[in-house]
């Protein structure tokens, strides 16, 4: 026996609240956006699963531009500070943003962080989003760019379970490509997955805790 | 520069509405435990992120049960079926629930898929969950007991970084033990952060693909 149920074929409870509070938030992103612009604040969403490398990226990424940018880190976690610790060790400036059992940053809190900014003085500013493959997908913040960051031991079919988050993707970056032939994942079939759901999307291949590929990701940001 | 800002500080959109589906969830999942009880099922949870091997282990538990129950497995993907195909190849019966953009099942989903099983005749059933360590934590769906599977490749710190899942958890998987010394991570750390969020969780490690530890996992249920 095999049967098939559509949530959106049903009532679930939230639908209509989620409208509008999808609706208000990108009001607020918008805000952000603006903000930063006068500022001259270029900011880059960065998304992926646990463990996937979203914090190693961004150690890699503040290490190679701090001499170039003055640049800071919005981090999102349930509840730790592990991840904004590690950035910080690198010299740039970070906030870390608890949202205790919220899955996902929203602009919202993306405003309030970005009051603990000194924003005249900043160049670019990296935003890690809790990690999550889901809820951060439907929420933008304010950003111009957006990287999702996959890694090979999250198995073959991280990305088509995932649609809605690639299909906003600039760039898609598989991490831990070192790891491929012991997972039994192919790259080649991750990259055609992505191109498949977003042809403009840019895949780089990294070991991100090694720097392999970092210079390539920082091509890929006009950086 | 380092700050930090916690949700629940301020007003986040959503706090009341959340509140409110929370209830009705907690009470459609009582209703979901009544009606399982009645029939004599006792219901699973499995939850845990994408690519950490709940797909992998039901195939197991499957083929290793369903000689002694009747089994049937419903399973939370956002648009594929590709976790109930693989479970179907095993002879059980399989409702899959595909939840669109929502991150987590509910109570009022698992409650649809309960009209899709002969519950007279299901002894046992699974509920895989949305890949994601954080949403569904907080629906009850109306299980007994609840899996959390856990995979070395997520990195150091996903049990710290998610301690509402663990909290509710019966059972905690650490599963890819194969991998945990070319990903440089603890499994004895793993073990001592899951119990020092929940100590009365059983923790057991596995190889799902090669079938290593399921029979731990069979005698944590009392199966």
């Amino acid at each position: 026996m095999k049967k098939l149920i559509k949530a959106d074929e049903g009532e679930i409870f939230d639908i209509e609240l989620a409208t509008d509070l999808l609706a208000e938030n990108e009001r607020l992103a918008k805000i952000n956006l603006e903000l930063l612009k006068k500022h001259g604040v270029k900011a880059i969403d960065v998304l992926g699963s646990v463990g996937s490398g979203k914090t190693s990226l961004l150690e890699q990424l503040s290490q190679s531009l701090k001499e170039k940018y003055h640049i800071a880190v919005i981090g999102g976690d349930l509840t730790t500070t592990i991840d904004t610790d590690r950035i910080a060790k690198h010299g740039v400036d970070v906030v870390q943003v608890n949202t205790g059992k919220e899955c996902h940053l929203d602009a919202n809190l993306v405003a309030k962080a970005l009051k603990e900014i000194n924003l005249t003085q900043t160049d670019l500013l990296f935003i890690e989003n809790v990690g999550n493959l889901i809820c951060p997908a439907e929420f933008p913040l304010g950003s111009e760019k957006r990287i999702v960051v996959i890694s090979v031991t999250e198995g073959p079919f991280m990305v088509v379970k995932h649609p809605f988050v690639f299909m906003e993707a600039d760039i898609v970056i598989i991490n831990k490509i070192d790891l491929a032939e012991a997972m039994d994942v192919s790259i080649k079939n991750l990259e055609k997955d992505v191109h498949s759901i977003n042809p403009r999307a840019v895949v780089i291949k990294t070991n991100c805790r090694k720097g392999e590929g970092i210079d390539r990701v920082i091509d890929a940001l006009n950086l």
